[in-house]
C-alpha cells in the first residue's frame, strides 16, 4: 500500500476533524467533541502555532492524523505531547499508525525533548501493547484529572 | 495564618526549583528533575513564556507553587494543563493548596478555557480526595505514557 506522511495544512482540517470524530466513537464519546474546523485553522496556523499536526495520506485521503505539541515538565524542561494518534477504522493495522508515530519520535528528536508523552485508555489492549513494543513506558499509576467547563463554573460559584 | 498568593518572577526560581525537587521525593522518584534553575528561569519569561508559575508566599518564603501552561485538546480546543500543585510538606493542611488551585482555576476561567487539567498518582488518597471535593473528575480509565530520552534514543535507532 502506498501512502505518504506530512505536515498538515489549513485545508486538511475539516478530514482531520472527521478523525477526531470517528476517535471519539471508538472512546465511547461521541459528544465530547466540541472543535470546529475553524478552531483548528485557526489555534494550529500563524505566527503561534499552537500544535502541530501530521497527516497520513492514502489515495489523496487522509486516514491517519498525529497531533503535538510542546509541554513544559518541571522535571525534565521542554517535552513533546502527542495529543491524538488516530487511523481510520478501515486502515488499522497498515502501518500507517507506526509511520505516524516513527514521524511524531523523529520531530521531538528534533526538537531536542527529553521525553514525549501522550495518554492511553487502560482497555484499549492494542494500542498499550503497541506503545510497550515501541519502547514507551505506561504509567498505570497516574491517572488523568479534569475539571470541565462546568465544573470551572461551578468551582468559581463557591468562592 | 498569614499568606499571598502571586505570580512568580525570575527570582524566584530557585525556590520554586525546591520544591519541585520535595515533591520528587514524595513522588519516590527522586532522581527524576533534571530541570535547572535557569531552565526555569529562560522557558517561563520573556516573550513567549512556557508556562506561568504562581507562588504563595509565607513570611517571604514561597512555601507553595502552581505551574500552569496552554494545552490544546482535540476535543476542546484550548485548555490549562496544571502540571504541578506542590505544598510543602510543613505547611500541608494549611488552605496554601486550596488557595492556589483557586487561582489556577480563575486565571483558566479568565482564558476562556473549556477544561482545566492535570495528573495525580493513583495512591494520593489525600489529593484524589481533594480533587473530587473540587469537583474534578479523575479519569481512573486514563493512563499517562512517557517516551523517555532513552527511549527516543533506542526508538530512532531501530528506524
Amino acid at each position: 500500500m502506498n501512502f505518504s506522511i506530512r505536515m498538515a495544512t489549513q485545508d486538511d482540517m475539516a478530514q482531520v476533524l472527521d478523525l477526531i470524530k470517528e476517535l471519539a466513537v471508538f472512546e465511547k464519546e461521541p459528544d465530547a467533541v466540541e472543535v470546529t474546523v475553524n478552531d483548528l485553522r485557526t489555534n494550529g496556523f500563524g505566527e503561534h502555532p499552537k500544535f502541530t499536526c501530521f497527516v497520513a495520506e492514502v489515495d489523496y485521503k487522509i486516514e491517519g492524523i498525529a497531533l503535538v505539541y510542546g509541554r513544559f515538565s518541571t522535571w525534565k524542561g521542554n517535552v513533546l505531547h502527542l495529543e491524538d494518534l488516530i487511523v481510520s477504522q478501515k486502515m488499522r493495522g497498515s502501518g500507517l499508525g507506526t509511520a505516524l508515530l516513527d514521524e511524531v519520535v523523529k520531530y521531538g528528536n528534533q526538537l531536542n525533548v527529553r521525553r514525549i508523552s501522550w495518554e492511553v485508555l487502560d482497555w484499549n489492549e492494542p494500542a498499550i501493547d503497541f506503545y510497550i513494543k515501541k519502547g514507551a513506558d505506561v504509567k498505570r499509576d497516574w491517572d488523568v484529572v479534569h475539571l470541565n467547563e462546568q465544573g470551572i463554573k461551578n468551582y468559581l460559584s463557591k468562592l
